[in-house]
């Protein structure tokens, strides 16, 4: 079946509309590492894909899963020790005061939770997130999906805070990290005076789906001090930054704070549905005791025995020294092609997830979301999946399994400057 | 490590108060077919779970997952036939109007579907449910657990139809059918009145987790006819119900309707995460258009291709019709019990679903939770694993994976008998 034929196929069966990457979709049949291979047998360097953090179809992964299915499966009503050691080991790789988790499927379970367990410690129902967030997709938490201001009284938004377009130009670094922290800070207040009150400030601490700006310096750690002060909790969406995505265990290290609440998911199965919010035990029990969540599929022991060889071959392939490593190469190297790429006007990013700032006017910063889109295709023809996204759609979005290596980098940074050649604008 | 030891551990890492089943908690280790064994050796007939519905560690699904795991799993932002061919093929399953489908992980990410479904399609936001639901665990799906009227003004709770402990007593059957009715018809008509606007009505067409009540004639029929002249849509939620469990495909087949929207999840992928809401094209189609809904984990080939193997070791292994036969047998013999079990007041149920109203005075109908709940911790004891539920919790809940034979009926009728011996007020 060609991909017209799958496509017409697609419509019918999932419904119009259920989105699909690039101009002419892709039928992808195999994986193996960093390389995905469609219907026709060409293949791809997977330079999009963070769920398979250790590269698809890992052999490890595979026979924890294959061995863990075929011993028992069930839900979390009885005792099960390797759900426990998983959990151990996962709590053991946060900061001391995260002790407790509680496991979900979904990123936006995890979110779920987070958000259910911050407003029962504080009696408050208010949350601060950014105007270019996305944290999942259920009811609650799609309230935060690019929220507008006085669409749900619960949720305020403030200006995702960043140095390129930074909300007020010609000010100091120093300034411009206050001018956010007073965005916070009114948010607070908002809450206070509505008589809503203060639950917390979830954010991604890299804002990933923002555009992973330069954020001004010391804005996490005192955003999360301004909240805290005033009783609430910040919770820390690591469900993109976590799991040496950044060179670091977790996103709120390269901020330099430590949160209440951390929420991860996608990279943490390899593509098993597992995710989870850890937090402080007290906060964890009072949520235990005031819900009493239940979720069918979570912490189970497949989740347990897919996690813990995740976290295996992450340390035993030192995937996160490799994440910095590779990363770092990466970026310098794109950063030696800037003056050649008049649109690349702005290079960033954190170990293996990198962002490209696509313009069509370097002084005006005028966002090029259009051709980001045709270049991101363009190198999906030449064998290489980035994709465009960000808050104005026109950042390049860099974001490999963790085992992409320095020639995965070097055969891209090739095709890169093939199609610099062939497109407008480029020196 | 011992269970009090695990039990320490637990508390610690997962909160206290995560739930969990028995006065003595269990420690299995061990799954296979409808056998569950623990760390000591001993080993219980599964009677309660109806995820592993196939049987634990059913080696075709085991193998199923090995595959796919190790060919290919990602995400739908590309085309995948594999996942066509399993949507394909389960709706083909479902009544001919219900053509397209959304996946998801949970069943309450289905659920979550399926309400915004409705709210988009009729621009009412009213969901008429039941007074003893449970639905799911979000924020949105559990405004409608055990909802209290007015507590939220979208949500509307009727007294859930049944004929034990009927609405008014001395009414013939047909006149009860017709005082439930006017439970929805108010409904409708306050949020009408109250300018919310009716959105539809989500209820398990076997009422399962109010405790599998014989639900009087006709009612679901005319409910959800009566929904749809309000320009509302009927919502089964299959999550129990559904995949032979009745004895039939699905839960409105025994009540001889057809949804607008069906939700389900727990047995289709006999223990990997896996849920759906499935509707009429034109509903699913207008759905992916308003919200753009993508779930990272969900449409995934591993999905599929484990969905797809349920599917067959169902047909193949004619686990619908195992599943109406053990079941009907199993409910024969209980009834011959019945006049030596004065607490074992109604039984019910369809298929491999049996509830058991324990009271502690049958003309009264006094509801003996206490007692239901040690009497499956005896059953439990001598190796049979069932456990109390329902509105009142005094519902012993049978259950056991579709694989239960007549001899695995025999072991525990055996022992069923042999428990009513021990207990206070058995004849």
């Amino acid at each position: 079946m060609n991909a017209t034929e799958l496509l017409a196929r697609r419509e019918r069966l999932l419904g119009a509309g259920a989105p699909l990457f690039y101009r002419e979709p892709m039928n992808i049949v195999r994986g193996d590492g960093v390389w995905l291979f469609d219907a026709d047998g060409k293949r791809y360097v997977d330079m999009y894909n963070n769920v398979p953090c250790v590269g698809h179809s890992h052999p490890r992964v595979v026979e924890a899963m294959h061995k863990q299915a075929g011993t028992l499966n069930v839900h979390s009503r009885y005792l099960h020790e390797g759900l426990l050691d998983y959990a151990e080991r996962l709590t053991d790789l946060l900061a001391d005061s995260l002790r407790s988790v509680v496991f979900t499927c979904t990123g936006t379970e995890a979110n779920e939770v987070a958000m259910a367990m911050a407003r029962i410690a504080t009696g408050g129902r208010g949350i601060i997130c950014t105007d270019a967030a996305y944290h999942g997709n259920s009811a609650e938490v799609s309230k935060l999906t690019r929220a507008r201001r006085g669409k749900d009284a619960e949720i305020r938004a403030i200006p995702y805070p960043q140095c390129y377009r930074p909300l007020q130009d010609g000010v100091s670094p120093s300034e411009l990290t206050e001018l956010y922290l007073e965005e916070v800070r009114a948010a607070i207040d908002g809450f206070e005076a509505s008589g809503i009150g203060l639950a917390g400030m979830l954010v991604c601490p890299i804002l990933a789906n923002e555009g992973l700006p330069d954020i001004p310096d010391g804005f996490m750690p005192r955003a999360a001090e301004m909240v805290r002060d005033a009783g609430g909790l910040f919770i820390a969406d690591e469900v993109q930054a976590g799991f040496c995505r950044t060179g670091r265990w977790w996103g709120y290290e390269v901020m330099d704070f430590v949160p209440d609440i951390v929420t991860m998911g996608k990279p943490m199965g390899n593509g098993l549905p597992l995710a989870a919010a850890a937090a402080r035990t007290e906060l964890v029990d009072t949520f235990r005791k005031r819900t009493h969540y239940f979720n069918t599929f979570a912490s189970s022991p497949l989740q347990a025995a897919v996690g813990m060889a995740v976290l295996d071959v992450i340390e035993d392939e030192n995937l996160r020294q490799n994440a910095a490593k590779v990363g770092e190469y990466l970026r310098d190297k794109l950063a030696k092609l800037q003056d050649r790429c008049a649109p690349m006007a702005d290079i960033r990013g954190h170990g293996l997830f990198i962002g490209l700032e696509w313009v069509s006017d370097r002084s005006a910063k005028t966002p090029d979301r259009e051709n980001a889109v045709d270049f991101a295709n363009r190198m999906k023809d030449k064998g290489f999946l980035i994709n465009n996204a960000g808050a104005l759609g026109n950042v390049l979005k860099i974001r490999p399994p963790l085992v992409f290596q320095q020639e995965h980098a070097d055969l891209f940074l090739t095709a890169f400057e093939e199609t610099l050649g062939e497109i407008d604008g480029a020196a």
